[in-house]
């Protein structure tokens, strides 16, 4: 049975679609299977209970299943991180944190601030012996599934060793919490030839090429991320920010033109009628919340971010993830996987 | 006058869609604004010529406004650039490179391959005294028109000093060639504020906000390019190429199954029919091939590379381009602003 901590004020849309995804993936599995804990203001966290009582499709859902622990303090994006993370200790993201850290939960998921989750999940529920560092992994939509972007963290400035330690840690997610078989690592480049890059990919192709225990294929341009050509594509975290936000604003730029184009005349309006059910069904893969949250690998525990715009859907499939991530035991898996390791494994 | 010298054998429609979009240069402009020297094999330009004689809407160009100069090499896409701009004398691109060097030409055009044009422009056309590094700068569209991304060149692992320079040679190039008045200078960054980015970001904020004569608002971040927030977006290569490459993939995976989509059944013909019309209007405006080529600033000529894909529009609008760069002598503002520029002048 896997126990979520699930900070109930993170994100655009707090309270109340968090507590909505939390009851939908309370009601998609069984009491076995899950627990929550919301940490936040407890009269609005009870308020949108309530309502979710009275809503047709969530009522009846398993109230033993769920409490509450109360803070009186939010953690706002606009913060200094370290700051906050320091001074807000009854904040709903450092109590949530907090009960990983004592074991009190086997995952944290918030939409709330990326720098304070980044420095919350390092401090509070700490690394794992011999993890360097920490990055934070979304899995991005392909042509061919899902591929995790390591990393879309803090670590901007990277060091080969710390991306080979990527290899691993991503590797074993995707084996094990999205069922890809030996999945193929990539490196993220501006060519495909081995002596293309920066200093930083340069020094790291050749120790990925000859790292034992990983699939690795070589360079992965922006048009190879896309075509699913990887399952793993290690970065630096800047690197790694650029596509990733590239790439997401692209996409809702297009699609919002797309959508404002259909709807701005009757004529228009018809055609859409007519487009719109393939239209839907082919853009479905494309659609992040379908991966849950970004997971934060090489901890102590599962700690899980997803997106601040996150809604019901996402939140439902990052606390199911949370589940795969606990049943399988990946954070002993990495620290197993680092245990072995000799070259990767000095720290700095 | 200007004088292009263009290679004819570079890019995936050399020479058709090249001398097809030369042509329609020529067509659009009079005998004392452009003439055009192709460089590649004579008998297949010829050919290419004869059925653009035939042509109803490009019959009756100017002939005496072309010259041809055979070249019995091809420099190839997969080739080591610094290799072939040495060993291929003969090449279409060298012998055009060495006209803009020798002052035969103005400026030079190709679709070839960017590795190579980037080694021959430094090799052969030469910087300009007081220019550090030349970048590689594509105008990307964005939903306020143009955008300059500078560097997505050869200079991945780059200096504070070098991003400073882009700066000040992005503004030229945008006031004078793309007539924005006193154009928006950001640095590509993964956050909005002035502590975010890597080490290179957080060198180099402090210099462009206290640098003079040009216009810096701050941070510039993926979805802020899109809105067209910044006229000139300074970042390294690499990062440059991570932002342009994937920008481009997302756009063209999300179009082709828009695409397909539309074509899929009759059903979703007949909708195409009735939404077409307003999409492409939407859509045009993220035509990159309206700009025309990306131009490689700081060198003593113009040399303005197009995309490996370009088709005669683009060709057209990049040959336009080089009359724009050649009138408003963008060389000689680029080098009177680094004559009078002590701080980022020195070589290294």
């Amino acid at each position: 049975m896997v126990r979520v901590a699930l900070d109930a004020m993170g994100g655009d849309y707090a309270p109340a679609e968090i507590i909505k995804g939390a009851v939908d993936a309370l009601l998609a599995t069984g009491k076995d299977d899950l627990t929550i804990t919301f940490t936040g203001d407890e009269a609005a966290i009870q308020a949108e209970l309530q309502k979710l009582r009275a809503d047709k499709d969530r009522n009846g859902f398993d109230e033993s299943r769920i409490s509450i622990v109360h803070t009186t303090e939010v953690i706002e994006t606009g913060e200094s991180p370290v700051n906050a993370i320091r001074t807000k200790k009854d904040s709903s993201m450092v109590v949530a944190l907090k009960m990983v850290k004592e074991g009190k939960a086997d995952a944290f998921v918030s939409s709330g601030s990326t720098g304070a989750i980044l420095v919350g999940g390092q401090v509070i529920v700490g690394k794992l012996k011999g993890v360097r560092r920490t990055p934070l992994a979304p899995v991005i939509p392909t042509l061919r599934g899902g591929a995790l972007l390591i990393d879309c963290g803090a670590n901007v400035d990277a060091k080969p060793e710390y991306l080979l330690q990527y290899a691993h840690m991503g590797s074993i997610y995707m084996e094990y919490v999205m069922g890809i078989k030996n999945p193929a690592v990539g490196i993220l480049n501006i060519g495909a030839e081995e002596e293309k890059g920066n200093s930083l990919v340069k020094e790291t192709y050749p120790l990925l090429k000859a790292e034992p225990g990983i699939n690795f294929i070589g360079s992965v341009e922006a048009k190879d991320i896309l075509d699913g050509k990887a399952d793993v594509i290690v970065c630096d975290a800047f690197a790694g920010n650029v596509a990733l936000k590239t790439y997401e604003a692209t996409g809702s730029m297009l699609l919002g033109m797309l959508k404002s184009t259909l709807t701005s005349s009757t004529k228009n309006k018809i055609g859409a009628a007519l487009v719109y059910p393939s239209l839907k069904a082919k853009l479905k893969k494309f659609d992040a919340s379908q991966y849950g949250g970004a997971p934060m690998l090489g901890l102590k525990g599962l700690v899980v971010k997803s997106h601040g715009s996150a809604t019901a859907k996402e939140i439902k499939n990052a606390v199911m993830q949370c589940i795969d991530f606990s049943r399988q035991n990946i954070a002993e898996k990495i620290a197993a996987s680092f245990a072995k390791e000799t070259s990767a494994q000095k720290e700095d």
